[in-house]
């Protein structure tokens, strides 16, 4: 069984020893109660587990998990600090219960069963609103001496760069995340030009949104490619810093904003070939974009789970 | 048995299960000559070797090995353009034989026998004339995709910074190195004021060396310090990186520089506080020293060996 716990909703899947889901439910996430969550997921895994076998149950969660998968020290968009769930959540259902930062869940089901399956080396970004990050070394999910490795939307990008969320300057999140390809929109349809359409698009609906964006990306406008490319070399750019420290196989691109394919993976490749170290002394990884998109979540907190009860039975 | 082959010498040394060294030998590097280098380290072998039981022969080497620890793709101080160092020396010694990355076998020494024996999960910078790196995660060695991870001096930390010798720009290596240590003092020296000992030193030297400048640290001259205290800021901003992706217990660093003990390694947590990502919300690791010195690659190398001929005798 995989929990997918979101800021807004909450996604739970029973799936099968080979990653296919058997059967899923989805519920909004009551996010200010954190008892109420426990609620919600408990009677998701009775309801979907009541006529099947299910080994354990993986929950995948945003937020820092320590090193045992046991407390949620902080979540940025739900009601935790220092929240014990595992342990609650165990005692509720009384079988094994693990928990994993979602990044982390979604990147093992790309290894697992999607884009990096043949692979025993990967990384992986999640573009969404922020950058979230997965690192799969040697067949191991990487986790960290405290549990929160593979934050690599908080990869420093720029000394003195721009605030982030975290405290920090200059992360990686800023200048490739979805927020960033909107705030690279706003300044091309200030600047005229190529501008134009994002300027006229905005005043139309208000704002900019990732609709506008990836429709008039669709229509090939010069001004939304403009920003992807931006994005892309951003991105790439942090690639080839990944590459020195992590040296994987492929990087897997997951996320709404890798919907864009090779529009997206193009200038990530020009730019992480422009900035590697060594250039040419080692093979080139590959850059492709994830399979298993909203599913990846629950399917890996759920393969998760399965390993961890395999290896420690009760 | 540990191999150590450098720009400028080849260590041998017996090392027992627990790390200890029982005999050692040192000859000068033939770095031009490939066909003299295997000479040189069979006979170093054979005579180490005379009356004891070696189990296998483990080598640590500066340069990109691949993932096989068989071939050396490249290596900078050395004549060896993807050489398969591994099987030739293994054809004349009759023993298993493996090979890797210097920084990465004096890294796991460090991690088995020296500073961080205690932890699970360490981050190792080695500051000598570069910036080298170990990664140990999950008490295993991160070796990457292509066996070229933990090359932490090429992690980027300015961009469009100072030119590197792998051909990219602004990376650590230029910022944290004891070479980049020297043109810190240069600059402080050209500057006047608290440099006023460091263009002395210069002056009556003809150039500053590591020697004059560790003599200065040694003397508290404010010019060499503030050199020195440059440096660590340097590294500590990019261990706040290095967290981010890896989230070690203990970073330890080793090589020349770091004899200055809490001299470099206060500035260094300083400065990674200021930068970390979610400063507050996760265990702060530890910064250390290194332990195990000029030994450390010949410890790691034999200890590698020796896992590696355990795993898959023959």
């Amino acid at each position: 069984m995989g929990i997918d716990i979101g800021g807004t909703k909450i996604a739970g899947a029973v799936v099968s020893d080979d990653g296919q889901i058997i059967a899923e439910e989805r519920q909004p996430t009551p996010a200010g109660d954190p008892g109420a969550i426990l609620d919600v997921v408990v009677e998701m895994v009775q309801r979907l587990g009541a006529d099947r076998p299910i080994v354990a149950t993986g929950v995948a969660a945003a937020g820092f998990i320590d090193s045992a998968q046991s407390v949620v020290y902080y979540a940025p968009n739900i009601n935790w600090r220092n929240e014990p769930f595992r342990d609650r959540l165990r005692d509720r259902l009384g079988m094994d219960v693990t928990i994993d930062n979602d990044a982390n869940a979604a990147g093992w089901a790309e290894f697992r069963f999607g884009a990096a399956r043949d692979a025993h080396d990967m990384t992986m970004l999640t573009i969404g609103t922020g950058v979230g990050g997965a690192i799969v070394t040697g067949d191991r999910l990487l986790r960290g001496g405290f549990g929160t490795a593979g934050e690599l939307g908080h990869l420093r990008v720029v000394p003195d760069g721009l605030l982030c969320g975290c405290g920090a300057q200059g992360c990686l999140e800023q200048y490739g995340s979805g927020r960033a390809l909107l705030r690279m929109a706003d300044e091309i349809a200030d600047a005229g030009g190529i501008g134009l359409s994002l300027a006229e698009a905005r005043r139309r609906a208000g704002k900019l949104d990732g609709t506008i964006i990836s429709g008039l990306i669709a229509e090939g406008d010069p001004g939304a490619m403009s920003a992807l490319r931006q994005l892309g070399h951003g991105l790439g750019q942090a690639c080839a810093s990944l590459s020195a420290v992590l040296d994987p196989e492929l990087f897997v691109f997951g996320g709404g904003v890798s919907i864009a394919g090779d529009l997206l993976l193009d200038p990530v490749r020009e730019s992480y070939l422009a900035h590697l170290p060594a250039r040419g002394f080692h093979p080139e990884p590959r850059f492709v974009v994830a399979e298993l998109g909203n599913d990846a979540g629950v399917v890996g907190a759920a393969d998760l789970a399965r390993i961890h009860a395999k290896a420690a039975p009760g």
